[in-house]
């Protein structure tokens, strides 16, 4: 379980806060998100230290059903590209000494073993959720393992702060099927284009993950049904990991729509989460502004993106650190000899 | 005069943004902002290089109208602070590694020449605008000079991006009066709570606003005018020094509320200024919206802050920088293999 925070230091921690030399909330978020990792971390004097980022890929078989513009093999080539160096979220991580771990947690291709990468393949895609389950219960029992390996064994013990990247051709698709379960929201409202698509492709994409998740409402019972019926391997993984790194104490960067999908359905199992977590970037994914509406968040950027791989998260981050600095660093007014009104 | 940005290097630059390795467009503003320093440094290949910020500071005659909470000696306080590192935009400059210098433009404060801050005193605070000219106009020649010697003598040679912070007690009054003045906008969708007044110390500033905007109404045939009866000395430095930043081809980044009322002067004075700035973070105070529509541009981040000191022009840097990696170092669908929808 997540345990809960311990609030008791909270007024403490708005103390320091308002008696820094800056009127009264003038520093916007950048207040709230100071005093969420001080009280994550019980202290009045926070750090982040040693940030990680796993990009999580893996194949959905509603690939196959035209609703992405990419072909699926795009997944695997974006995976060698992240090895490369070449994407953006190569770039961003560099920038930010983020450390970088791709993870293939069942992508339709058979990496060498010698790739840098970590290989948890679960299986080579999901099924196509619009026919049949997309994930097995063994697949998830699997998909729960990589993300508790991933915690316990990749990522360095001093390391406070984490965020999630996720590729895998079509996976909007599934996380427009999870959002209308979970937020019971009509799938219409859930759906955007993704990676680009035309009007046409848009109508015919909002119908066949309509049908998918009509076809797995019967089998909806708890959250991770959810997961079985309509999720992605990435996406199982990120949600399961989410819940280790909060479990670890560490503050849980959450990316962009498929990556909120993930939270979604984290939440659902352990309601804690949401004081370890936050939001990085508001999508350009129409449905993930309503997404956020429903966790009751206000994003830290808005920056029209709509890449995925965990960029929101790098490109928040020092955002994030901003607010840690001015937290630890500022006078107070009585320390500067400034007069308070 | 700023020179007319060469467009015809506009095209491959989108190419080259166009052909990385993500769906087209999905890097949102951050391709537009790359564009853009693209543009002004003619390259494919731009660079950000030592970055400066300088913090203005000067006080103004209509604080002693109670517009606001804080009293005058707040600002020579806050100039102190800054010099002993413990304010909100020296956390971030140094987070940032951007040069912070200080400037004295006009505190009714007597500062030793010791101290480590560009001394460019013009007065002793502003004129009450309520009442009559807040500047004169040898003090407006003197803010020329003192913005042409900042940009030509306190900046480094290879400086390429430069913002402008400021501090001065009542300095969203004169802001306000300007946007009035400038945008023909009432005066009371001008004003907002600055520091944080009370509702009726908001009735009160707008009232002293109205009517200092209204005395100076007859006198304004161009644009330094409205800088002579309702302007501040720092708001008149940063006005000039954003021209003469851009006039060497720098990047001029520009902060809230009080840096967009100067910016509206300045772009008026050479409208091609427009072309060289980008717009930071929108404030937290109310008018500052309404400025942005008026000049038709999008914020990088929408923090609900409202410091000023240049603090949006520093929290935003790193995104300026994301976008400036991504251009030089991403991969091209073709390098990478990658196949393109």
């Amino acid at each position: 379980m997540i345990k809960a925070l311990d609030n008791s230091l909270s007024e403490a921690i708005w103390n320091k806060i308002n008696f820094k030399t800056k009127p009264l909330g003038s520093l916007g978020l950048l207040e709230h998100i100071a005093h969420k990792v001080a009280l994550v971390q019980q202290t009045l004097e926070p750090t982040l230290l040693n940030p990680h980022l796993f990009v999580i890929a893996a194949d959905h078989g509603i690939a196959l059903e035209g609703v992405s513009d990419f072909p699926q093999e795009v997944t695997y080539q974006m995976v060698m590209n992240f090895v490369g160096g070449g994407a953006a979220i190569n770039a961003f991580s560099k920038q930010h000494g983020i450390k970088l771990q791709v993870v293939d947690a069942g992508v339709n291709y058979p990496f060498e073993t010698a790739l840098p990468i970590i290989h948890g393949k679960i299986g080579l895609g999901t099924k196509s959720f619009l026919k049949e389950q997309a994930i097995s219960e063994k697949e998830l029992t699997a998909a729960q393992e990589l993300s508790k390996t991933l915690i316990s064994k990749y990522v360095q013990s001093d390391c406070n702060i984490i965020g999630f990247g996720e590729m895998g051709i079509a996976n909007t698709s599934s996380a427009a099927a999870m959002m209308s379960l979970v937020c019971l929201i009509p799938v219409s409202d859930c759906v955007g284009r993704g990676t680009g698509i035309n009007d046409e492709k848009l109508h015919h994409k909002i119908r066949v993950i309509a049908e998918g998740a009509e076809r797995a409402k019967p089998f909806i019972q708890n959250p991770a049904d959810v997961l079985l019926q309509v999720g992605g391997f990435e996406i199982a993984v990120i949600c399961y990991a989410m819940i280790e790194a909060a479990k670890r104490n560490m503050i849980v960067l959450v990316d962009g729509f498929i990556a909120t999908a993930a939270f979604l359905v984290a939440q659902s199992i352990e309601p804690n989460l949401i004081d370890y977590a936050l939001f990085c970037h508001q999508s350009n994914e129409k449905a993930h502004e309503q997404m956020l509406d429903y966790l009751k968040q206000k994003p830290i950027l808005n920056l029209g993106m709509r890449l995925g791989e965990g960029t929101g998260c790098a490109v928040a981050y020092p955002i994030i650190k901003s607010a840690v600095h001015f937290l630890n660093e500022m006078a107070s007014f009585e320390t500067a000899g400034v007069s308070n009104n």
